[in-house]
């Protein structure tokens, strides 16, 4: 186990050091989620709970729940909260037979679903290979997210970007005012990873945002301090994203 | 009746003065199809021939057939093809009910859909109206695309931004190897428009590409000039789009 420092020390989590670990994705799914003091928020597939308590460390005030499949990640999303101090109710169970503890309704819902096919490679750590590669189908994932809001409720979501078109097509017909934002690594090079804001019932055009550029500079230097501005507002100063939702 | 320069002059189109007037988007879809010499290629609602005429100014030895609903648009695209010098079968039809010249497969399908969803307010121009604002949904764009496309052929379509996602919902479970590039019409802006590629049966995974810059400096300034140096290879240098693809 390893216990790391998040958004410049303001949070700390523990996490395994084999297996799946949080790094940037929970974070920069926390800075696009739309959430306002004393709002409910529930996270799909919560893991250690870092995206969860990113978003309590900004936002105060919320009701904040996660879901997750692990045993053993529960725990540890259930004690990284307490000892962040944080309100967290962690309840264990498959997004696609909802634990009866959270049927309710939510103003959001936020999740970092898996990133692999679970056609790919397996990895030798079993509990990172669940995090990571899953066989419930991300439309799954859009479904059981929006059944979970109220009416006018935001899912926010980060995902690979190879994942995008099936989560836009778990949309309702209207769209749910849909929004993308791409994440590129650097100016000029692929989206690696996406994320989608919809809203339940929203009926606005569908949104393509320019994307949200992490690294400055051409190519990898090896030096950790690459970030742009914008992305270091946000990963170390704990900023939110909606300049670049505009 | 207006007669209308294309790529500095390459081409000369007639088209109506009053009605849909083609501008950039078939110049830029023209310059996003990787087809080569020799190959065939099929556009969906060719109009008066715009992005045909654009893609043979560009690419040598190409078989080339058109699709349009509207007699007096296909008419004025065998007009503008004769006028250039340019081979072009255009067949009077709806893409829901293929014509029986055009049954058979082709390498490439192009295709610019209308814009607007028919909901919307009505243009005072009839014609321009049927252009711009049609009452086949975008997933059939694609399904009838995909048809037509013989196995490893491209489809290469400029839609609406808002169009997108339900493009995307009418491509094959495995994705088609579908490319989307965002076109921005300034850096940091929403993309307007979007060109989807896909390769009927690829199975490559989803890519989200950078976006293709379309105007310099941060606002319109009244300056037909304003073009980034990439967006004016393209529109007045006859270029193709294949950097932005990678």
């Amino acid at each position: 186990m390893s216990d790391d420092a998040f958004l410049c020390g303001r949070l700390h989590l523990l996490q395994p050091l084999k297996g799946y670990r949080a790094a940037t994705d929970p974070v920069l799914l926390a800075a696009a989620c739309p959430a306002t003091p004393g709002q409910s928020v529930l996270d799909l597939g919560c893991g250690a709970g870092a995206a969860s308590l990113c978003l309590a460390s900004r936002v105060p005030g919320l009701s904040l729940a996660g879901l997750e499949l692990q045993p053993a990640y529960a725990a540890l999303a259930r004690r990284n909260a307490e000892r962040n101090g944080i309100a967290l109710e962690v309840a264990e169970g498959d997004l696609s037979h909802m634990p009866k503890a959270l049927r309710r309704g939510f103003d959001h819902v936020i999740a970092n679903p898996p990133y692999y096919p679970a056609a790919g490679t397996p990895s030798p750590h079993a509990a990172r290979d669940r995090a990571l590669r899953e066989d419930t189908p991300i439309g799954e994932w859009v479904t059981a997210a929006l059944t979970r809001l109220h009416p006018g409720g935001w899912l926010t979501m980060i995902l690979s970007a190879a994942l995008l078109p099936g989560a836009l097509a778990a949309l309702p017909p209207r769209g749910g005012s849909a929004q993308v934002l791409p994440l590129a690594p650097r100016a000029g090079r692929d989206a690696s990873r996406v994320i989608l804001r919809a809203r339940k019932g929203g009926k606005a055009a569908f949104r393509m945002l320019f994307p949200f550029v992490l690294h400055a500079g051409p190519a990898h230097d090896g030096d950790r301090e690459s970030y742009t501005p914008e992305a270091s507002a946000v990963l170390r100063g704990g900023g939110d994203l909606s300049a670049a939702f505009g």
